[in-house]
């Protein structure tokens, strides 16, 4: 998923980061248009099976500061043994700069570390316009661990970015 | 999908290459059985949108020779313009090392080309037990594009091949 996040060094930020919930839909759907991901109306389908309970291991977090501000969206890839993908994570653009990005995914890797997981791959586009979110992951700690040329359409590599899990000492975001 | 397939020269095979049907399903799932993929009992759950029309950008193919004897199942990769991935190929062990393999990969080829895709991509594990495997993808024209290390599990990577699709002159197989 192509997303685009925040790439200030962390600052204090408050709010906390938890489970998404019906009532966010239409504040997250905001967050997608603003950032231009794809149409926000997919976000129905994509959280379906999140809601019903049907995709009982997909994932769907919010940073919550007076409102959903930003979203995380992860689930395990097929066929493998804790491996994981970040499927989307965006960050409201008048709540970025504020470090939410960072510490969302920090937590997510968190909450993987803990259960076991090995593995977090996230990938997006190799084009230039994506070299602030490229920028995002690397400072995060990911590694360019694969690239597949011509993969989102002519002309349009995606970019696997990796990183190993590893708990850590929580920190005070 | 970790996937075996025969090696041997394309000799001159007979049978014919078509949609599955709802009869072909016990002897799709010895095919499975016979190649030690993934439990057999699983094709039903893998089936079930394309049988019901839900998924109707999966495509699953067999060689029918007096009976199906081999699977292909191919699919559009989400996000992108014209990116599948094969996602199963597998031959009956007795009829392996006849060119079904080759055969069968290559008609997946050129009814993509024929639509306009652009890109097939196939994956597999880096094992040193999968060698018959990615020989298979080489000799058929694949390059490795890519590989995650430690994907599938812990030791194990994953190898991803790539081919840019041409429509190219109707073979005699």
């Amino acid at each position: 998923m192509i997303v685009d996040t925040d790439q200030a060094r962390p600052a204090r930020q408050s709010g906390t980061i938890r489970p998404v919930t019906h009532e966010d839909v239409p504040a997250l759907k905001t967050v997608i248009d603003a950032n231009g991901l794809f149409p926000s109306d997919m976000l129905d389908d994509m959280l379906a099976g999140y809601f019903s309970g049907d995709a009982s291991d997909d994932f769907w977090l919010t940073s919550d500061d007076g409102g959903p501000v930003a979203v995380a969206y992860y689930a395990p890839e097929r066929m493998t043994q804790g491996t994981w993908n970040l499927l989307l994570i965006a960050v409201d653009p008048d709540r970025q700069g504020q470090g939410r990005g960072s510490a969302l995914l920090c937590h997510v890797e968190q909450a993987l570390a803990a259960r076991g997981e090995r593995v977090l791959l996230v990938e997006t586009s190799g084009l230039p316009s994506f070299a602030r979110t490229r920028a995002f992951y690397q400072k995060c700690g990911y590694e360019e661990e694969a690239r597949i040329r011509e993969y989102y359409q002519a002309g349009e590599d995606k970019v696997v970015f990796r990183k190993l899990l590893t708990v850590s000492i929580s920190e005070n975001y």
